[in-house]
């Protein structure tokens, strides 16, 4: 499709997998959540991701899933994919998936289990670039892999041919700061932040958008405080922020644990669009949690 | 084969893999590596753990070393096979794999990536343990997945049919002391241990055995100080836990980073066993620090 | 004095100490400093708190910094002073000398060596709020306490007589933004950030002011950004921003550990305006570490 | 009075702090304890750490419990100092008051808060070590101080005057084994563990001793455990270690949070011997908890 602009700017949504059970999709769900984040206008679909519980899921499942999302999305936005493996082997067939289905971009994070040091994972870098045959976000996320791709490690990689940008989900502000500084000279590099609290502030100082989970739930918000931020009009940015903070306070603060993903979920089932089903190890809501997440979905207004 | 004890006793050695590249097997060096464990009286062999570097293995790959190794090993050992994967549905077909080839137990850390409760954890063992066609060990591997098996999940677990024990790496004897109080009534449940430093101490203290990485190098003599600590020799003991202090102490403290893995494969080079080749995204070593690791190596009086 | 806005607004500078020793102020360093802070526009001055190096202070210099910094700052700024300590009483008789000398507020992080539950740090917050003669700021400050206050907390906290802000140096903007959330109904409650790289998104989204380190050494900078956000002049901020960026990218970059308190001294003895010294167990940079800051001093054009 | 042995051997207890309230010794419950202890056998009595709470107290409280333990144990047993401070000159000032009482050593951790790099923390124990007026041990508690010394610290901290031991409340027996091998030429450096749990194992692969908190509510258990290590009697061992685990894994194991200290100081509350009063921030068990503890103490058979 090759509709990735230099660099991909606003509002990437990490779909959420829509699941009858931790191996069977939700095919109904999937049609129904794909219109619903077109609907919202966003900028591009990143399937496979945390959100979307790829590494959790078979590469049967993986395949199914790349090609159904590629055939209804069909070249209305970007659509990136989720490559993040233990095995460099596995990465590079699922990126191969990716394009012959045809998906524009690749996500990928440090391969999990294994601890790297920072000259390994560039030089890992240089090694599977070659051999991607799409377009490649680094996807900077410690709460999972318990590594940081470091600011110089960044600036290096984006000399690589084919590293476009990066995803940073460590929630550390300074950190992303430090990359925009290492990357000044790197104009194209798109620096884009996972936790949808920081969107504002990283679209006013110049980040160039977010990949932010909310936005599965009501995909125009998270778009119109992209906006919002591009064109400095600060009264809508505090006024949609608090809506932000309003949402992820009380949706994935639900439950005992897991909470980002099964409140999620819950919410998405709560609104009618799919099932809350998870892969394994992850199980739904009970009564009393899913009660709570509906209460919260009718307040705040959310709906499919 | 069905050769596995109730519990298993003794120096479980976590195999290395031996590799020609990423991607590739040194069958030469893993003919080589089988006979020289074998005939330093391991009591069992396993293959595809961390030290073997499983998860960063091709699928392809991995069946591959669990059919060679199984027919190297031919029954002489019990062949346990890790099967830790971030996707439920893989581990299980990798389980099916090793149990065609003829192996004779599984070994199954957290799933990698996805942080799970304890809750999550037993619900996962509940499930997958129906699904495993051979017996399962639990892996605590908190280095790498960043995740315990808390005792009382442990003891949970235990009553699982098909779950046989646990091998603990988090370096921390008190909670291996706990896991013994917890399973004071399931005395076959296997509990040994993965440093080898505290081989000696795990035993003296009721512990069953090590898997213990540095047996990769000079199998016997994890097996004599396993054996002196069956039957309380103390004055060997102190000997030959001095002997392993010294090589953990030298072989594993080369380099700056990824000094286990990489400084165990040079010495096993050094000692012309096999290649030190490893998985994507490790490099190994310099000629500096191989000649450092030679010359231990030599000092040690490491083997084949 | 009395002088605290409700809430405190603005750049709060955290005062380093300028020493001769360890255990000797360095008085003419203290006149040039608090001079050069004041010429800078600083909205108040906070001594004693982890830049100023309090907890590693003897009593005996504590009180006379504090003495002699409320002489020299003469009520032309709020004087705040850091209480934090292992032992509650010790705190107190620090708050007393505070306020006797006319200080105007005091800054207490949790006590720091025993880990301590929420529950047990609001207990001690109502106790200790009892007994302090000053208002008193929060200082979340998990680097170096290991404990933060969590926003619930906060939000209680905030209901005690006597506590009126919190400084976060936490440099988690999902939890400054938390804070917000629950202390939304608390509009006179100060939310203050440490991190002067976060200092334009803080105030842009509604936070109060910072209190940051760099303004040591250019004190106008941090209030001409705190006064462009303020005023919302969003090409201001960024050339400001960027230029805060540059000086903590550099100074505090430079040497093996303790970066960050070793490199803005030494840069404030580059500037002429104090020395260089320590407490223990710190050490001043030696003459290489020292040459690049001087570099970076000139570069930069920060001056006395 | 001189009596430390070289190397210091045996069970140190580090004696729970009597208290009517968080600043009030609680004087009967000190004699009774401290006659408890020596009535128990243990080799040395150490104040004013960890389970002491001795950074949490006034100075003034700390001198007064200096003096009366001194005057209690009146040189039957070595007495040992906790001086463990954020600031360098308080904690020589603790020191000396010791030395004046008749106290026969001193323990420091780490100053707590400002996090040290390995050379810094050298540089101040050689700086300390020359303001001492008695011998000192090395406190390694990276619970409370989020630091280590590091094995080539302890080597190196070894050959200063003054400096004969450290105990090791890291829990990380691969630490400690590290320690031995480094500190090999230094028969006289006492090495100590502080987990109760790891007493036996720690004996008997050569270190000295544990210093133990179990040891406040039964001190003759953890001697016998210690003389069973030392004469190697293996079925003793394994009958006292099972003691051992059953008190920590209950008594330590109440509550929500900050067990350790609250279950311990409840426990000898039950016992009769003094009360449960705490320093600030914490607080006793309510009730319930305490209605726990009393049926574990009975159940333990532990009694005054």
């Amino acid at each position: 499709m090759g509709k990735l602009t230099k660099p991909l700017r606003g509002i990437v949504v990490p779909m959420i997998t829509p699941l009858n059970d931790f191996d069977t999709l939700d095919n109904q769900g999937l049609e129904k959540l794909i219109e619903h984040l077109l609907a919202g206008g966003v900028h591009a679909i990143f399937i496979l991701g945390t959100t979307g519980e790829g590494p959790a899921l078979s590469y049967r499942l993986r395949t199914e899933i790349i090609q159904k999302s590629a055939k209804l999305i069909n070249g209305q936005v970007p659509l990136l994919v989720g490559i993040t493996d233990t095995s460099f082997v596995e990465a590079v067939k699922v990126a191969n998936v990716a394009a012959e289905a045809g998906a524009d971009g690749l996500v990928l994070a440090h391969p999990p289990y294994f601890p790297a040091a920072q000259p390994e994972i560039l030089n890992y870098l240089e090694h599977i670039a070659k051999e991607l045959p799409l377009p490649m976000f680094l996807y900077n996320m410690p709460s999972h892999t318990k590594l940081v791709f470091e600011p110089k490690t960044v600036r290096a990689a984006a000399d690589i041919d084919g590293i476009v940008g990066l995803k940073d989900s460590s929630a550390k502000m300074v950190y992303f700061h430090e990359l925009q500084r290492e990357c000044a000279d790197k104009p194209d590099f798109s620096l884009l932040v996972g936790q949808e609290e920081l969107l504002a502030e990283t679209v006013l100082l110049g980040g160039h958008g977010g990949v932010n989970g909310g936005a599965n739930m009501k995909p125009k918000l998270y778009v119109d405080l992209y906006n919002a931020s591009v064109e400095r009009d600060y009264d809508k940015i505090r006024t949609l922020h608090k809506e932000v903070m309003a949402i992820s306070g009380k949706i994935y603060n639900v439950g005992a644990y897991s909470c980002y993903l099964r409140g999620l979920k819950c919410a998405m089932s709560c609104m009618g669009i799919c099932s809350d089903a998870l892969s394994e190890p992850f199980r739904p809501f009970g009564k009393e949690d899913r009660a709570t997440i509906q209460q919260y979905v009718d307040e705040l207004g959310l709906k499919a």
